[in-house]
């Protein structure tokens, strides 16, 4: 009998994250996966960041909900390419799903894919779905304690939106700024944080810097 | 072979999801699950609501978080008793969790336990702890679409409390009540629904005239 110690067994999910993560890297489109709570203003962000960019950058979506397609009309609506995911339940995307969802979308004429994954703070930062990288969405309006309190999708994230800042303005939310920032970068030294509203689209500039500098990491391939 | 078709058989978690419904029936303790995203104010509504009727109803909680004891600090700091669960990384509280917490708490001395599961919208819904009932928290910086995209837990909760309506008074976050409302009611014909502030106070009187029914027809026992 012959035992191949070298090969790895491979979960169903990763086997499809490994093919999604090869079409990433041949196509050398950067894929993001982003990951938040329900309510963070993920789909505000996206819209936003697709009709500022645009003219420069090419974006798809690939939209997770449990139920309704709202997300991704909203994101066809800036001319951007969407496909939905419904997960029916599930608290999570899966590799599979994306695997389906990206044979919809023009992956040959895009720089950029987001994922939107499930509003979901726990279950989606366990599940590879062959991203380039994972980023979280923390809105103020759900505490500074959040990073302290699930710290698994921030110990994993390239990046780290805090968004509705423009909620701090008129005095109503008590959100200590520096401690969600600290506290995350406790987790992970390497995360890059930006301070935006989606909806004023105060702080979006320098996102999109790191966004330019992400594609063309991704373009010029392994160094 | 004798086959025992009446015998239904349970999983694990209903085992221990009946075994605590018998201690709430038997002691005539209200058990309330309370389930929302991340953020939406759990913890704040718990201290305000413990303060204002420490008086007149004996509460106790069970905190369910993914990481800190945080949350059952505050509890504590109110002068109720609280059990704090840490999952270690899992998106719900299981039923046997709940079990062993019961031991923790000086249940023949309470009226009512408030459950406040771990912050997730989607999974905490499909596990039974054997709770008097469920209760979904929303607030309305998450949006008003979260009844439509988040159906499970609104079309299980006896009530719904909407809660941050302190937001609305600025002008900064659009929510339309009646759209949230109405999608609830849609999944739910039964739910109760209360606009709340923890923060203020308001609204809070008609939440807890609620809870003094519930508990009544608790303690009355079936009928």
């Amino acid at each position: 009998m012959k035992i191949d110690v070298g090969k790895k067994i491979l979960s169903a999910n990763e086997e499809y994250a490994f093919k999604n993560s090869k079409v990433f890297v041949e196509r050398k489109v950067l894929c993001l996966n982003m990951i938040s709570s329900p309510g963070s203003g993920k789909t505000t962000i996206l819209t936003r960041t697709i009709n500022e960019l645009k003219d420069k950058i090419r974006i798809g979506v690939i939209e997770g909900d449990v139920q309704t397609d709202m997300d991704a009309e909203k994101i066809r609506a800036t001319g951007a390419p969407a496909v939905q995911i419904e997960t029916g339940g599930a608290c999570h995307l899966s590799a599979a799903q994306v695997n389906r969802a990206l044979g919809e979308l023009p992956v040959d004429r895009l720089d950029l894919i987001f994922i939107e994954n499930v509003g979901n703070l726990v279950c989606p930062s366990a599940f590879e779905l062959g991203e380039t990288g994972k980023m979280a969405v923390l809105s103020v309006a759900e505490g500074d304690d959040k990073p302290a309190k699930y710290p698994a999708i921030f110990a994993r994230s390239k990046a780290l939106l805090i968004n509705k800042t423009d909620l701090l303005a008129g005095g109503l939310i008590d959100f200590d700024m520096d401690r969600a920032k600290a506290d995350a970068r406790k987790l992970n030294k390497e995360i890059k944080i930006f301070a935006i509203s989606a909806k004023t689209g105060d702080g979006m500039d320098k996102w999109h810097e790191w966004l330019k500098e992400q594609i063309e990491a991704v373009q010029r391939g392994p160094s």
